[in-house]
């Protein structure tokens, strides 16, 4: 197979032009070309430099609104709008193996031209250079169930609420619960950091406690995602202490850090990283704006996160199943053949053992992470009967068993079930 | 005055709900509630913890199609959309004064709630103790115009063209061109940052020997922001690199870099960082969904930015000109009384000597950073009139003179307005 050379990037878009002139308006755009002829483009530069539509697919439907304001209307043209699939290329040496670079180029400009009254980027395809120059997961999957101890099923999990205004010995006081319930795995909500109302040290201190006292009596190490979010320097200093307490996990919200400091943490760490996706929305909500979760979550797997937050089914949030299920399985998809970089999903949201049949389903796997919180708590027989509930559902869907059938002998499940119609 | 102690965020929403439950979800979403009640949410907490709907004004304007899809309709529910202005408010002690935390409190999972069929972050306040903890911008309006020399009226400049794939050697042959015709200030595309066609290290080497022996030569050194946008590594080794070769001005592209990586590049910047805005168009382009402009560049102001990219008026992109008079004038309004972090507003995109008396009465002031491109190149007479046409231009502008008025007996503007009809 042909060593691919260039960056390729899928997106659609919308016009009132000529689709196959628009999208030759974004390679010009997002390479050698600008909206006046420049005496410096020769043809050789181009050939060296610019961008290719290598694929161009116009969608049947015409749209009788933009989808975007302000879109220009060309002169004589149509007053419908139509959309196509488009593929462009770039030469790998124009920005080289650098991710922040390849933002520019594949995700710059090209969004606010006055041509487009729609554009999203659906997918990227990057040459194997940008596979030797990052890291990806340095624990992914195998990592993360080795530090768990979860060797067969999903990774059981739940967040901390409320979700700030808890004090550290507070914290902790729920984590001793949580830990005796049986659970596998809890994170920080991505609004507590390090607030003078819950300082991040004194957190890690209360909770690490409980935690690694938990796991000298039972053998059980549950994993916290203790949220780092913060400056380069605090971000450091966060780690070590993690470190030092004997942590086994670290999060961070990516839309907060951000791509360079994201990959210098991924640098830096020994600890698994657990992605937070919060500002999702205004990224994505729109269907003819912004990112596709199958492009996005690329980035950051070869910058080196480990899990990452995909929503869930039937979640509190406006996203369709269909799209959490496309993020779900893209986290699980090789990226590379030599350097898979698959990470370990993450749904949550509104979560409970009903979800297990179709999130199997969906993700064809139980290679993934599933936070719970009222799904866990809100059992009628507390905590502990919540974990097990879960647990059991993810038994009997993995068993091809139903969870009706599944609850007749498992009280657990039974009350879960019922208690969640 | 009372020293403000909480953090305040306005936006506007559209919902089919009550606007007043959206707003009150919102709240909850974001600070201490969750979509179930949960045992820790005691009075107490909520008091010092909870966000707080400070205001709300419902839009006259009813809309009768969600802006954005899959928003949920109540049951029994309107099945129209109403639009409401919210402030919301925060205890700073939930975050503390930590930018990349805000970030995941004022514009984290709340875009993605199922209530909401629109909403926008239009505007942000900040606790004093954001300004005691972030620098600022280090050089700003003073800085600029000291390194440049410029001290009336705008900077004038350019950028390189086509954006990528010129040689180092061959930059630096169209930067001796533009030095010789007087310009103030050059850039690198944002396409345009250590790729093997065109490396970081030979490009500062070949230009900055030119812009240097320029200086040598005539007094008039001429501002080259370099595009340094790259891992943190890259970015300190290019920093030293160009403070070595002299150089006074670099660039980075915010949304490549993100929020931790542009805080840590202005802890260690002893150079002008000019920032460049690409992508924002996939924040912002929905009128109903992300980020304005005005909140958005408070965040980068504080992180220590110098020159913030804000468009220009008529240009080739989407943005209506009063979405780029209201970025250029938040660029220029202090954040805190005895920190303003004003920055400089860089105008760009199709911008001439036509351009002046809009942006002028746009901003009501020279403190800014005009790039034209075939503005300047474009002229008749060539590039030495295109930047003479462009400062005769603003200086009619300044003393309140028409330009054709202006023009009389000033040939090189005569020329320019006659080819940019």
């Amino acid at each position: 197979m042909e060593q691919q050379t260039r960056i390729e990037a899928d997106y659609i878009l919308e016009t009132a032009s000529d689709p196959r002139h628009a999208a030759e308006t974004m390679a010009g755009e997002q390479s050698s070309g600008t909206f006046v002829p420049v005496p410096g483009e020769t043809p050789e530069l181009k050939q060296r430099a610019a961008a290719r539509v290598e694929a161009i697919r116009v969608l049947d439907e015409e749209v009788w609104e933009p989808s975007l304001p302000f879109a220009g209307v060309p002169k004589g043209g149509a007053a419908t709008w139509r959309r196509a699939a488009v593929t462009l290329s770039w030469p790998l040496d124009n920005v080289g193996p650098s991710l922040p670079n390849l933002l520019a180029t594949v995700a710059g400009n090209l969004f606010e031209l006055k041509q487009l009254s729609g554009l999203r980027l659906l997918d990227l395809r990057l040459p194997d250079a940008f596979a030797e120059k990052y890291p990806g997961p340095n624990f992914g999957v195998p990592g993360t169930r080795q530090l768990t101890g979860v060797q067969d099923g999903p990774v059981i999990g739940t967040i901390i609420k409320p979700s700030v205004g808890l004090r550290p010995e507070e914290t902790a006081a729920l984590v001793r619960d949580l830990c005796e319930a049986g659970i596998d795995f809890i994170k920080d909500d991505e609004l507590q950091s390090d607030g003078p109302a819950c300082p991040f040290e004194d957190r890690v201190r209360a909770v690490m406690g409980v935690i690694n006292a938990h796991a000298d009596r039972t053998g059980k190490k549950v994993m916290y995602a203790f949220n780092l979010t913060g400056d380069l320097d605090q971000m450091r200093r966060r780690h070590d202490f993690l470190l030092a307490h004997n942590a086994t996990c670290l999060m961070a919200s990516l839309n907060s850090v951000g791509l360079v400091g994201m990959i210098e943490l991924a640098r830096f760490s020994q600890l698994p990283i657990h992605a937070h996706r919060n500002g999702w929305g205004y990224l994505s909500r729109h269907p003819l704006l912004g990112w596709s979760y199958v492009a996005w979550q690329k980035i950051w797997r070869l910058a080196g996160v480990d899990h990452m937050h995909v929503n869930g089914l039937q979640s509190k949030f406006a996203e369709a199943d269909e799209s959490v299920t496309a993020s779900a399985r893209a986290c699980a998809t090789p990226m590379f053949d030599y350097k898979p970089c698959t990470v370990m999903p993450v749904f949550s949201s509104g979560q409970s053992a009903r979800h297990a049949p179709a999130t199997y389903m969906a993700l064809g796997s139980t290679d993934l992470i599933v936070t719970a919180g009222g799904g866990i708590i809100a059992h009628p027989d507390g905590t502990a009967a919540g974990v097990t509930a879960l647990r059991q559902a993810w038994e009997a869907v993995v068993a091809g068993l139903s969870l009706t059938d599944y609850a007749r002998d498992r009280p657990a499940l039974a009350k879960a079930l019922e208690s969640i119609s």
